[in-house]
């Protein structure tokens, strides 16, 4: 079976914000999947700050290659399958292509038991790669004790919010870092936040003082820039901080100056642990159980923002930068 | 018995580099022991830039008080005791006052077996806090493992020295960064250092790239700013970077900023641990004696750069933030 796709060429390292001149959404002619391979029609793309740093250069894993398809986290239906351990039929998650149907190798891919209580979309958020990367960031490496106190920054986002709700899990006292009121709000109406910071509205260092007054045990880290150094200025001694992002400086055309106060690394003894979610993934299975299993006590829950059309993509993918989303950002490409 | 001391009176927190306005030598009469004290004759005075942050303001222990003494660890020998622990004539190092007597609660104080193999600046430098903090910070911390790049800034004060010993001593490639031709060619030729970059005279973020071709696997960081930033910039997979010191910024009035780089803590899945030897000296016993006996089988070697008299102390201190000793730099008081 052959079948035009429509996908997101990669055609230079884009500059600053300028993917528009960087990607194309152009038709490309699929032959059958080769052994080992199969065909997937994609329903839903997920969109990841991670996919900026794959654009850039090589990284925690080489580049995407220009002159191909864009390379992202997706999730739909095997429709041809060249490998004994996927059939047409079923849904998979796992690294494929920015467009309608790709071409992957059955070992990117893994089979999702999607239900009716369990969407597709949970495969790609809470239980999926940002659900995870909360998971192992939080739990693994920064270990929450009970009565701690945890700050997150993007907290609105699909991995800040699952940390803080898995926070909450441990028995500590949490607080979300997030840009806007209504983002706030849901944190703490609806997440069981204990308290949200509207970094656009307020003094993110002082409000942290206010309410962390004995110190930030974790700061699950996010964003990077002055967010974090408001946090390092905030630690309690032996703190910890899960580097899992640095979304800030991800679209910066020059190099920006990191914080002022590292320093206090050392005056609370405190460290800061870089770490990336697929180092994991060999192992993830506990994790999903576990994930899985808090879902379904209602002790986690999630949230997508879909944005229609493949065509949409860049735009979507802009605003992933600029706040425009609440919750994990997927595009939806086909199905419901 | 009373005597009257001359000590460093710190008046008031310093500004910058102007400690002569900062702190006075002015003679003090010292009384009678208290239960629990101790009256110390001085034989010598450890200058650490650690002091610098004490002066300052509250840190990972509290500012040193104005109006009285200043602060620091110290060598000699008691000459009164009212403590069971401790009698005249014992040799001691510990916490003290910057002069030529100070009394200080016994329990302050470490007893230590001065002989003519081990002399009192022994215990006050490679057998003292600054050899202990290369061990925690290189072996407990960053665990070295024989075949791994070493890379160690500061390189020949008395911590750096004694690290890349160690990271000798654990089969490890070392690679020394220091500020002048002479301390490279001590590191190399007398300490064994695989290599050492001059950072007044080579762009250290190539040197490193040149001398480190599969990357930094342990940076120990005495400096901060942009020795550290090169170091970043370099590591491998994996990395660990203890955070002993960032030298660079505790005499500057405004705050400098920090690594560009952060991000690649996450893009290597590396980590910076800050950490302040005292909290380890509770169960340093055991590190002493592997210390001692490194010393004695000739693995571990180190040097002394001494400055006499005790009013040449804040003389002596600025060299310590400008490269002016090699090794560990101690004022001697009285005695040989």
């Amino acid at each position: 079976m052959t079948v035009t796709a429509r996908q997101w060429i990669l055609h230079q390292r884009p500059v600053g914000e300028d993917y528009e001149s960087a990607l194309s959404l152009e038709q490309r002619e699929l032959g059958d999947p080769a052994p080992g391979q199969v065909l997937v029609e994609v329903h839903r793309l997920s969109l990841d700050p991670a996919n900026r740093i794959w654009m850039a250069g090589d990284s925690y894993r080489p580049a995407v290659p220009t002159g191909g398809p864009m390379e992202g986290l997706i999730g739909g239906r095997v429709i041809e399958s060249a490998d004994d351990a996927l059939a047409p039929g079923d849904w998979v998650t796992g690294m494929g292509h920015w467009g309608d149907h790709c071409l992957v190798n059955a070992r990117e891919l893994r089979k999702v038991p999607v239900s009716d209580a369990l969407p597709l979309e949970a495969f790609l958020s809470i239980l999926g790669i940002t659900g995870l990367t909360a998971y192992y960031g939080l739990i693994e490496l920064a270990q929450p004790q009970a009565g701690e106190t945890v700050v997150v920054s993007a907290a609105a986002g699909a991995v800040g919010s699952a940390v803080g709700q898995l926070a909450k899990i441990h028995g500590c006292r949490t607080v979300g870092i997030a840009g806007s009121r209504a983002k706030c709000d849901w944190l703490r109406d609806e997440l069981g936040f204990d308290a949200a910071i509207d970094y656009k509205q307020e003094d993110v260092r002082q409000a942290l003082r206010t309410h962390c007054p004995d110190g930030i045990d974790i700061y699950f880290d996010n964003v990077g820039g002055a967010i974090l150094e408001a946090a390092l200025d905030n630690l309690a001694d032996f703190a910890r901080i899960p580097v899992c992002g640095m979304i800030s400086g991800y679209n910066a055309t020059e190099r920006q100056p990191g914080p002022a106060n590292l320093a206090n690394l050392i005056m609370r003894r405190a460290w800061m642990h870089g770490f990336v979610v697929i180092d994991y993934l060999p192992r993830a299975e506990t994790a999903v159980q576990r994930m899985g299993e808090w879902l379904s006590q209602g002790k986690l829950s999630y949230r997508v923002h879909g944005v229609d059309g493949l065509e949409n993509t860049l735009d979507a993918f802009h605003q992933l930068f600029h706040g425009g989303n609440v919750g994990k950002l997927l595009v939806n490409v086909a199905g419901d």
